[in-house]
């Protein structure tokens, strides 16, 4: 037994970087078990200093704020703490106009860096208020959410939301560094850990043929954060979402569009629920079941990569069914108004096996009518 | 008689391009009479349609407006009309947001042009609202007034100000598409007039001495706004900025601080006087004469340049005297806590002579003890 472990230990390293190649603005995204220490003296040798803006919510704040603090003063840093209420009902125009107040009040000035600590919505705030304070400061992510780790901390998108919509305010600025601590989701709500989890499960579906038997042998294990399974899992996904935003930073050569997998019909539920019943996540693993099922029905996949979808999702504790009441011409209307369409055409993301896609495209009509 | 001016109209083409060589976001610079009705074919020359925000404000849209949105209509837009009160105390966060609520209500898309029809004001919220909206749309700018023409039109630089400080919010933008209307001066009132010429001094002083030799012979001309001399006037001007932009786009290898010459102290005179007795042009025509002191209190130069330059800014009818009661303690302390005086150096720039500048590391306190 004790040569058994040895070998996993070796075998699975309990850190690891990924560099999202764009060039001049490339940068790390550092993935482990207590690199939240860290942020202060990797940002001393980035050569930033003095002031620091450091964004969180209050729940995570109040979890982790001071250690934050403490690791940013330590190497130097004077930390300007915004505390933002949880939610992404907080996510607009109004708390950013406060988050511009605090860190201009606290003195930030050209270079100062601009942390944000949390979830999706904390990024999205602090990233858009580092793209948008002097004209541009240095931002560093440091998530604290499955969903944030995997997928929204990387690849620049910022953005608070419009009453008409959400992200409609925004802009690509990339982080100069991500630091992923997995030990951080051990705070986290069971039920928002488990809809991260759908956007694990979407990297495998769509482009990790590994990672996906990977869960579907040790979906447990991850959902008990076990370090040496959440770090190359969390690792095989932030590798995947680098090399898509490497390839396709602003969305113009179409290449990022294969992570909308089951986000058509996923959006679509969102918007008819309000954004109130189900998260993103649970919202999304509808909607790869949705996609798969659609790409069943146009003959570009068989039965096999669809069940197995259903079944480590349902293991992951995630919904697969299109909530009760839900019409398919209330989904084709929504799908039909989101962002995405064009002229009432939709580049549908199909799957054709788990680890492999293709792009077909449909109008809002034919996807509702395959559901 | 008639062969002369036959001359001078062949020598001085009424239209002129200037290109901001960028790269892949290189854009022209079209100076002209009477180019206001190529806005909306030009725009659609670039492959753009549907949608177009116009922003302008209510003194400018009701002396242009009309014409532009049915040049727009013309060619085929739906222009999404955005009237703003006319002045600097507008451009904040608060009306940025009822921008961004009438373009989002009015339905802008993915890849709409946001139109800025004015002055600098309207240059910067439209340019920040198209920075911002959708994660980024093109604009193009239409200024009506000779500093915008001349320079804030010019080189990306957007934003709103904040109770703390001018464009402490913002963004570098490019526009795609810059369309200088000298004609549209004539409605202009003559003081904003005037002060648009001292930034036109300036080029000529700082990097430029055909250009101030022109204007030492034809200020007046220039005054009565005769297209024949304008047209070559705003052109080198642009010229002279694209120039400057083109190798520094994000102020970040310094060559774009030569276009502070004057600014220094006319920047501090503002802050003193709260923004309210002066125009920008005015406090930096002030700057001027008070930098080229400070540059032959030094010994960068003689006084012949000096001279020259408050003669030349006499006869466009700016000030050139400091204000009464402006000690230079006060003017000290304002340029100590202008932002873009790092650790208490200032790069000043100072005037070699008419035509060539250099940057001599001072402390606020050595500038003022030298006015």
């Amino acid at each position: 037994m004790r040569r058994a472990e040895a070998r996993v230990t070796a075998e699975v390293p309990l850190r690891a970087e990924v560099v999202v190649d764009l060039g001049p603005r490339a940068y790390p995204v550092v993935i482990g078990a207590q690199v939240l220490d860290e942020l202060g003296p990797r940002l001393a040798a980035m050569g930033l200093r003095g002031r620091a803006g450091l964004l969180t919510t209050e729940r995570v704040g109040s979890i982790y704020g001071a250690r934050v603090v403490a690791s940013l003063g330590g190497a130097g840093f004077e930390p300007v703490v915004v505390r933002v209420p949880d939610g992404e009902e907080h996510k607009n125009l109004a708390w950013l106009a406060v988050v511009y107040d605090r860190l201009v009040e606290g003195g930030l000035e050209r270079g100062s860096p601009i942390v944000g600590l949390g979830g999706g919505v904390i990024g999205d705030l602090a990233g858009f208020a580092a793209a948008t304070l002097l004209r541009g400061l240095p931002s560093v992510l440091v998530p604290t959410t499955l969903l944030a780790q995997v997928d929204a901390a990387i690849g620049g998108k910022t953005g608070v939301n419009h009453a008409l919509g959400k992200n409609l305010i925004g802009a690509f600025h990339q982080p100069r560094l991500v630091l992923a601590d997995v030990e951080t989701l051990e705070t986290l709500p069971r039920r928002e850990l488990l809809a991260g989890l759908a956007e694990v499960i979407k990297y495998g579906a769509i482009g990790d043929a590994a990672l996906f038997a990977r869960l579907e042998e040790g979906v447990g294990e991850l959902i008990e954060l076990r370090s040496e399974v959440l770090v190359p899992v969390v690792t095989a996904c932030a590798r995947q979402k680098a090399a898509v935003v490497a390839q396709d930073e602003r969305e113009e050569r179409g290449g990022r569009a294969v992570l909308n997998f089951g986000h058509t019909v996923g959006h679509a539920i969102e918007t008819l629920t309000g954004y109130k019943e189900l998260l993103h996540g649970e919202a999304v693993a509808i909607g790869m079941v949705a996609a798969a099922r659609v790409s069943q029905s146009l003959g570009r996949c068989g039965s096999e990569p669809v069940e197995r979808l259903v079944r480590l999702l349902k293991r992951a504790g995630l919904p697969t069914d299109i909530p009760r009441g839900l019409a398919p011409a209330a989904l084709a209307l929504a799908m039909r108004a989101d962002k995405k369409s064009a002229g009432g055409r939709i580049r549908f993301v199909c799957l054709e096996a788990i680890g492999r896609t293709a792009f077909v495209e449909l109008t809002a009509e034919e996807i509702a009518n395959r559901l």
